[in-house]
């Protein structure tokens, strides 16, 4: 049995409660920016053992949120995010081994060099310090979040959605064992103990400086909401608007497998594809099978005057559909005057996170991936390649489609900082 | 002759002046994105041209200035960096073709890997976007700034101090002479055209998502007021509370070199000495000859009891001088107990820019350089070494303290950002 939710919510005082949470995190993070790797996995190697060891207690609370979220009158695809079961435990602690695993980007120097009167300068990867993140009612992403951050040498304030309270606060359990059997603070992992709203306009507003970043994860509306009122820099992306074009030079066969892959694989994910923009140079070939093929596979087409011509089951796009991002089994689709006016649409329409170029002209390709302003940009290859464990980086806690610090997918490299670390022997400067 | 002043001022609608201003640079922020080295640096050496060539108009320009700036009573020091004279300018110049002769940052590789499926991914620095600089009436920053943007491929928003603004002007009319001879957008460098207050808190806001980033340069009034209100991104430092610290090990003549060196080679800058602190361990053979060596050399001294001790000269040190930045020949010093209480002191007090050690004990400095959480630490050095043309950065536009994307000395690798450039052969997602 799970203990019942701690009844502060509505009744203490929240800013007295995050303030102080917020200055327990500052100064665990200042342990953890000196803990060496080894300690470090040592703890995160513990967390996944006492997810495993929990996993009872885990499924308990969560049944719990299931139920509450059910005698609301949650919708099914809802519970289905919330809900856990001994696949998706298992899933969680393994996780948190992949992170184990992952090189440590603390103390790397990326770069160095020596002045001309002998001076050694280095640039070293060090945390960024404290890391807020807000999601909904994913109880995984406590675990996912929290451990990314350690391993970064950063301190977490986790707060997620109330209806996963007690799944989380079970999970959180678990990764405070993992500190203390690693003699690390508590605190470098917080889990904020109030439902109440408030929690989340204090951490907006960086808790005296004791947040660097926020880090939003889940829906438009929260990120959205995270983005307007944050006073401290937020790594997101809003909308995934992303974009296929296909060159007049592209092979067809290519074009056609891609964006199968592109829109059809998951269509709930950032990096599925949402337009589908064709060369009007090779429309006579190109067009009708791919519509037919996407048609054909259960996708709902929403194409402009030259795409409904080709198939009667295209609906027309309004000006609407160009800046929408369907996480669906839809996608707009349009015929171009070439690769220029592909760049402008994507331009003028795009969200800068993720795009693509169908060619075999591999000039027209350099232009596609110099020009357009996105965090991804590709060559012949699928969308949904935007993700972090396709980068190679292990594990990511979200795409960011801000030009500052972070862009693209957010590992653990992006969570950290740098300094400057001089060696002299006595230089003076003249 | 410089022509009179427009006369918007207090009249116009600034808001849709400074829009229409935002627009514009954002437009010429995505030419300067794709413009080469080439011509961004023929721009460069046509501005310098134009500067020298124009060398009498700006001193014209700078006269009235001067002129209206003493008859409302303004001190000397500030007139005197409000002055041009021949020399000033021909430096103005030279500092352009200084960062002329700069590498070009857009376009490097970072990062290259090719992922198990055969995709080659590289991580490719782009320009950061728009940069808006509010500084105060120092009319080479006119061209310091606005230049440095344009090298990596950004656009500028200059906001100069209202006492230089003919000044200003007049060198802003050079750059432009400089951008149309090598046929890149005028808005590419755009100088705010009204001394109204309120086109800085459009600035601030951010003009309409067209500001990426600002970049205060000028006294504490200034950043503060930037650091407070601005709802983009900020690259800039408030204080530079910078120490020394003297560790038992440290020899003796290298301390008083570079302690000399840190104070009192110029006082007025971000990188100079403001606290001495000196091990216990030491003090009996290191902390007189230092105090003497200060005092004779005609710096002000607030010590506590113990520094006190060594010299009737010395004036009590009170809590606020701990953190204060004087600027100026007075420094705080303090006798410690041992590298710990240093480190801690630092902490407490400091304002994360610059701080060294002298030692001649590795494990000393290794403690030092890791523990102290500052943009530049440094180990047997000045400290006014912290400086982007020391580092060999060329120029810089400042140095920032904020921990995320530019941290130390900002030179046109920090005016960057980076894409994900993804090249394949028609690779799809499992």
């Amino acid at each position: 049995m799970t203990a019942p939710l701690k009844s502060i919510d509505g009744t203490g005082d929240i800013s007295v409660l995050m303030a102080g949470i917020g200055r327990e995190a500052r100064a665990a993070a200042r342990v953890l920016a000196l803990t060496p790797a080894e300690q470090k996995d040592r703890a995160l190697t513990a967390m996944a053992a006492a997810v495993r060891a929990r996993k009872a207690a885990i499924l308990a609370a969560n049944a719990e949120d299931i139920a509450e979220a059910k005698a609301g009158g949650a919708a099914k695809a809802y519970l289905d995010r919330l809900a856990l079961n001994e696949a998706r435990v298992e899933g969680v602690a393994a996780g948190i081994e992949v992170v184990a695993a992952l090189k440590d980007p603390v103390g790397q120097v990326t770069e160095a060099w020596t002045r001309p009167n002998g001076m050694r300068v280095e640039r070293v990867r060090v945390p960024l310090g404290v890391i807020g993140i807000i999601y909904e009612s994913r109880p995984n992403v406590t675990a996912d979040a929290g451990v990314l951050c350690l391993k970064a040498g950063n301190a977490a304030i986790l707060r997620g959605g109330s209806d996963s309270a007690r799944s989380s606060r079970a999970i959180h359990a678990a990764l405070e064992e993992g500190l203390r059997a690693a003699g690390l603070p508590e605190a470098a992992i917080s889990l904020v103990p109030t439902r109440d709203r408030a929690a989340v306009g204090e951490m907006l507003a960086g808790l005296d400086g004791n947040i660097d970043v926020i880090v939003p994860r889940g829906g438009k509306g929260l990120v959205a909401r995270v983005q307007a009122e944050a006073r401290v820099p937020v790594f997101a992306h809003l909308d995934g608007n992303v974009h296929v074009y296909i060159d007049k030079a592209a092979s067809l066969d290519m074009a056609k497998t891609i964006v199968l892959n592109a829109k059809m694989r998951r269509t709930g994910v950032c990096g599925a594809a949402e337009t589908l923009l064709v060369d009007r140079a090779c429309a006579a070939t190109h067009l009708k099978p791919l519509i037919e093929m996407l048609l054909d596979a259960g996708c709902e087409i929403r194409g402009d005057k030259a795409v409904q011509a080709v198939d009667n089951r295209v609906k027309p796009a309004s000006e609407e559909d160009w800046s929408t991002e369907y996480l669906d089994a839809i996608i707009a689709a349009k015929v171009v005057d070439g690769i220029d006016d592909a760049i402008a649409h994507i331009e003028r329409y795009g969200s800068h996170h993720t795009d693509a170029i169908i060619t075999d002209d591999q000039a027209a390709a350099d232009k596609f991936l110099a020009q357009v302003d996105s965090a991804i940009v590709l060559h012949n290859a699928s969308t949904q390649f935007a993700d972090g464990g396709e980068f190679g980086f292990g594990a990511e806690i979200g795409i960011a489609t801000g030009r500052l610090h972070a862009r693209g997918p957010v590992g653990a490299e992006q969570l950290t900082t740098f300094k400057y670390r001089i060696r002299g022997t006595g230089q003076i400067r003249p």
